[in-house]
């Protein structure tokens, strides 16, 4: 963790909303080709949505619409610090092509668990490096110069879905969250339920089966075990380690990625690839009932199945699960829980975090 | 179901509070040897639990102490008409023996789904013969002469221990209460979670093992069919006429029972009886990992352990599931969330009767 002042002035300024420019709109570009607003004291929020492998940003108006967006990948080396550095960078890009406005709040979720008091990441199991508690909240508040919300990956993406998606004619929904690893989260009554130690939601870790596979948090049989990307993709290294065809590494290399995207990953189903195909059956039927047992012990309204993973395999993906589902479900048939898949695709996480930042500090 | 004027008179007085015999306390009795109050018009509440081998009654005064009980065997014949009449002779047996009050209302909880508009319960599948919807608060009302609430057998209890029994330090509590089935109830924020379809905390059908022993319900693998006194009676029968030797059957026959009542399976554990300690294994071995999944999936505060064998069987069995739990607990150790056993005992559904009463009918 760097000290204070260590930082660099760049990016300390790359970071700042351009509030110092008022009236500039030259090089600003909407999403959807909305045309920019002009006013410099228009209110605009900020979104991030930290990865495993990528970082997501959008910059949304007072009505959280789109404005801008930029993508970038998660630093494999180098901990929160270069972490830190990436954000920061990626807002700065964000922020350049977005309609010029007084930056009010930003909101960010983060694979790990969150201290809710100081804004502190205890850990990220999921980010290398992540492996002590870092002041987030604090040193992003310093480097953006307005307040930061942070919060749980899943739930600030189940908040974005339900203020902004999918799951908004809902009260009660259960998140499912198919990425490197699998996440959850759950709302009740409109509102992010948090639990007793801050961990509710974690369906990643309820039991698929019994003594089952290794799961990489060392437990046996967990869902995530079967249906997380990395613990797909040690799978498949262990199967072409035994001599098992699969275009899945060769896709990987073409796309120049050192890991089984989803992208990679939805490349080879197309293809017709068997190893592909049967991982993503492995995750299907550990779903299933797992997914099935959450929605009989708390007769949620619906599902909203999203994450890396899950987005980019879609609709297919979601109804599939809903399927593995009927055989355990108590309420089968048209009587069967809404299963939908995320609304708001890549940008789940990180509209999430301008909700929490709207509703934290509203403009 | 009888027509209102087939009810026999009898019935009918048998079934109503004693208050026209003022002053009279000859014959009363109390719980705990406490002294019967005099005062005629002190208000009393009557608490019900039907269940599938036996109905439990409790009077209680304003303060919900008990004051009498009553008990008697679920008929096994007859249907609601039959079950009704059953009802009404335990109220009027806990009725005289409790000191004379005036009885404000009264709360059942029953094992089946109810219609919370109209107090009707649509089906009971571990009450023989009850296969349609039948008008239980209605015709209670009329016999009893007051207000009915009606409510599930598992929510009722659950209620019954955290107003008055062990759940009382708890906001987010997890019932799981082992009987002829596997039902459970759900308490969020202090109060009874009802559900989308008010199906809330049906954990006896989330599943243990996919594609696993088949349950009464049809489904497979379902915790039910591994941890339900019926099931694993079945079980039982099973391996006898495999040539398995057990003593539970001669244990049965010796009670002059016709089921393998929770008594007969403890008092063969009791005695080293190998097929009871493996119907108890496998209970308990399906249970760990499947309120471990749903602790980790709702992070509650404390979970509760009760129903006809689980209260029979007591603390040792709450601790054996807690161990069965802790392999797939996300906090487990010193971090584990509190397991216990129901501490009303038998009577946890009867005094969740008399809360479900007093809170709708306060006096």
């Amino acid at each position: 963790m760097p000290a204070p002042d260590a930082r660099s002035s760049d990016a300390r300024t790359a970071g700042r909303p351009p509030d110092d420019v008022p009236g500039s709109s030259s090089g600003s570009r909407t999403m959807h080709g909305v045309p920019p607003r002009r006013s410099s004291t228009a209110p605009t929020y900020l979104g991030i949505d930290l990865g495993a492998t990528k970082i997501e940003v959008v910059v949304t108006g007072a009505d959280l619409t789109p404005l801008s967006r930029a993508r970038a990948a998660t630093p494999a080396r180098g901990g929160p610090p270069a972490v830190i550095t990436a954000i920061e960078a990626a807002v700065a890009e964000a922020l350049a092509t977005a309609p010029h406005g007084r930056l009010v709040a930003a909101g960010i979720g983060v694979p790990g668990h969150v201290d809710r008091a100081t804004g502190a990441v205890a850990r990220s199991p999921n980010i290398r490096g992540w492996t002590a508690s870092y002041p987030l909240q604090a040193e992003l508040e310093t480097r953006l110069g307005v307040p930061v919300a942070v919060d749980n990956d899943v739930r600030t993406a189940l908040l974005g879905e339900h203020r902004l998606g999918a799951a908004a004619p809902y009260h009660d929904v259960l998140a499912v969250w198919f990425g490197t690893g699998v996440g959850g989260a759950l709302l009740l009554d409109g509102m992010i339920r948090r639990g007793r130690l801050d961990a509710c939601g974690e369906i990643g870790h309820a039991c698929a089966t019994p003594g089952g596979r290794r799961c990489a948090c060392g437990r046996r049989g967990c869902l995530e075990a079967y249906a997380g990307r990395s613990s797909m993709e040690r799978r498949a290294r262990e199967r072409v380690d035994k001599g098992d065809k699969t275009t899945l590494f060769t896709l990987m290399r073409k796309a120049a990625r050192t890991r089984l995207t989803s992208g990679v990953i939805a490349r080879a189903l197309d293809q017709g690839d068997l190893l592909a195909n049967e991982l993503i059956n492995d995750a299907v039927r550990a779903a299933g009932p797992v997914i099935a047992s959450a929605v009989n012990i708390l007769d949620v309204d619906a599902v909203v199945i999203g994450g890396g993973l899950g987005t980019r395999l879609g609709q297919p993906f979601s109804r599939r699960i809903h399927r593995a589902m009927q055989p355990h479900l108590l309420h089968d048939g048209r009587a069967s829980v809404t299963v939908l898949s995320a609304g708001l695709g890549d940008l789940s996480g990180a509209l999430g975090g301008v909700v929490l930042a709207s509703e934290r500090a509203p403009g």
